[in-house]
């Protein structure tokens, strides 16, 4: 499962089978005026074109091929509850979370990465949730598992405290949707090196419905000193000792909790079960799984994951620490890298968005390598430090084309192109690369991941 | 496994380990004012019942026991994309719908139910998705479905058309999170058959983010006579024929979709996979699966499904007819039947609010039996024809209490009791049930369903 090829994608090859596509045809042609129609003739064009090379042929009336029912509906289906907890249809076995053989040197400190070109919408899939673990992951008893409160020094925090979890889940809870990504993300695109898909590219990024307790409140009964106390260790109980710092102030925000319930479930085991933190804004590595222990200190702790790891080398020779907010990014999915777009004609350009710092105010779209955008359409609710899918009507005409998504936040700040990312940040860094990812449709379909430089 | 009994929901009791709970109990005791300390205070009194019943004695220093880590902080664990779609831990088992054996005569023309009483937030995870079948369920393969539009007459609909999937998933797409309920849901309640769980009285009841494609560009782009089709006959491909008549006013707002995606990923196989509609605040039979045709026409249809089922008993003894929006309804999930307190002191009272009509405007709790009401806090974004997640601090004395939830929505209406409905409606329904719902807290802390008429 884990070496088979990555997915081709949704963009399939058209069947050669039944669809009676010259009578579409036909009555596309009779297309009028408007935004409709200017969809329909678009998508008549690629209808016709996909018709001529699968060579269909339209049954005819009273052909005994077509009044033969398919089995399904004919047949008695499966019993209700066959599957008390359901699984994706056997048609959808290629949309898996893939790993990327070479990458580490060992599976248990790895990454897989989400299959975003199968996806739709927002929410991720918890099945598809990228993994990131840094020593490999554990199913915690949680009867077992502990959260502890301490401070630095006894002044720190007036009443260290032991939760349960059978105790959090009695607290007043909060849901909200938001985005992690992993800090490493697109980090094969500092140099030369464009993976193939946006599975790859993009796919240390997930989206879920996260449900927990408010930090702030736990600090506040166990009197935490947020005057002096203007951070906070979070600590992990896997055996990499996951050990970030957390600035109070994000806490005093409201937006941190710790989490045990993830779209509409408990948390699953490689993403923290049963309880991890969740840092809207900040990289996936902050929002520690396993979470046993949160200390309150008055300085930054420069753990070995924030002084080793997840530092940015710069053009000059320094590294750069604590750039733990995502900055804001877009990526279009389909088409993406590894797609085939089927024929010319109609298609609608589809993406994400996204911002550490808040809410997507806009994203442009451009089909000409950047020379020209045009604003794509948001589907709501835009929530802030959260997915937004972005689409753009589109009509290829069956030459090559560049195409690429450019996204603001509503904080003004705008998704970088590569080169202006890498006059600042060099080329060859790991981490926080929020450029415009590009993708070239070659004439004959196929879609491939460039750099434009 | 479809025949295991209903989980007992997340109120597990203690574990009678390692929890340092008198030292607990003493930094509680410490507690000042305002809201932080009422859940401070009251959540200490129910742990220091707990450690009283449990014995919990706290680790001497240097207890050479509190030494030893758990397996999980010093091995190594699981590789990334051990699975490439992942499951739920193995501690969550219990997690699953549920059929009710009993209530219909085969499995194949049943219910399995959400298990509510364990889920978080809005969304519903896919595999725990309530089913409704009338003839089973299969897993149709996309490449060989279709989609066709035609009208009652060759005026109603000027180019019938076909659409393969692959066509349908190039056309633009909206993403939308809707609430589906069953007409049939809380069924059982009509009578006094008080069902002992949320799970078999709310549980036909799931959330998704819904992605698909605009019917109302469908019926454009094929030329649909809207002024005289007035209605539209939606019919599913499985053996039980399922249609039904969809109002064209529905189709006109925008907010009627043809879906192939649910929660980010395809639509499971018991949802309808490859296609269904989503008819936004109407009850689920109208939400077709395996939908195959979309007819236009002048009149409705009075189908089999309309005829015959989801039709509601009167008092008089009349049949009403087309009654297919669902009024607005609330269920508290947390604590709810079945499930057991701990022990007296702090909790978070949390449901589910929805309405048919819109948004919900409000959610009041009563934890008298309905004497008095508190407003609960409603956890945003609060979107249309969705699920809304309420919640309220609550202490309990440990005395016998009934706690109810009444929502109302933003067209003022507000959700009925028991009495109020059958006072209009009967008891000899099976449908549209949205009285408010009662639990009854006994003293020793079991929750079970209890009606008041």
């Amino acid at each position: 499962m884990a070496s088979s090829p990555p997915p081709a994608g949704r963009l399939r090859k058209a069947p050669e089978n039944f669809v009676d596509a010259s009578g579409v045809r036909q009555v596309f042609a009779e297309a009028k005026s408007g935004r409709r129609d200017f969809i329909r003739q678009a998508f008549a064009g690629a209808m016709a074109a996909g018709a001529a090379s699968a060579a269909v042929a339209a049954p005819a009336d009273g052909d005994p091929a077509i009044l033969t029912l398919p089995e399904h509906s004919r047949g008695l289906g499966k019993p209700v509850a066959t599957d008390g907890y359901g699984r994706p249809s056997r048609f959808e076995a290629n949309v898996q979370r893939r790993p990327s053989p070479g990458l580490t040197q060992t599976a248990q400190s790895s990454v897989s990465f989400a299959p975003l070109q199968s996806l739709f919408g927002i929410v991720t899939p918890s099945g598809l949730h990228f993994e990131r673990h840094h020593q490999g992951w554990w199913d915690v008893d949680p009867a077992q598992h502990r959260l502890m409160l301490t401070g630095s020094d006894a002044k720190m925090l007036k009443r260290p405290m032991v939760f349960t979890m059978d105790e959090l889940m009695r607290l007043p809870s909060v849901s909200r949707f938001h985005f992690i990504e992993c800090g490493a993300n697109s980090g094969m695109e500092w140099g030369n090196v464009a993976v193939p898909t946006c599975q790859y590219t993009h796919g240390m990024l997930s989206c879920s419905e996260f449900t927990g307790v408010p930090l702030k409140l736990l600090l506040d009964m166990a009197g935490a000193d947020t005057k002096r106390g203007r951070y906070l260790l979070a600590e992990g109980a896997d055996g990499s000792s996951m050990t970030r710092t957390i600035p109070m102030e994000l806490v005093e925000s409201g937006e941190v909790f710790v989490a045990y319930g993830q779209n509409g479930e408990m948390l699953r085991p490689e993403n923290g079960y049963p309880l991890r933190l969740v840092v809207p804004g900040v990289q996936g590595v902050s929002w520690v799984k396993y979470l046993r222990r949160l200390e309150v200190g008055d300085q930054p702790y420069a753990t070995k994951d924030e002084a080793i790891h997840y530092v940015d080398l710069l053009p000059d020779g320094q590294h750069r620490q604590y750039s733990s907010t995502q900055e804001c990014k877009s990526v279009i999915t389909t088409p993406s890298g590894g797609q085939v777009l089927l024929d010319q004609g109609f298609y609608s350009i589809s993406g994400l968005a996204w911002s550490g710092r808040g809410k997507v105010q806009k994203v442009d779209v451009s089909v000409d390598g950047g020379r020209s955008w045009k604003p794509a359409r948001l589907q709501g609710p835009v929530m802030s430090k959260c997915l937004t899918r972005f689409s753009l009507d589109w009509v290829w005409d069956g030459k090559p084309t560049l195409i690429q998504s450019r996204a603001a936040d509503d904080t003004g700040y705008v998704q970088p192109s590569t080169k202006q990312l890498r006059a600042v940040r060099g080329t060859r860094s790991i981490y926080h690369n929020n450029a415009v990812q590009t993708w070239l449709v070659q004439a004959n379909g196929e879609v491939s991941n460039v750099q434009l430089s």
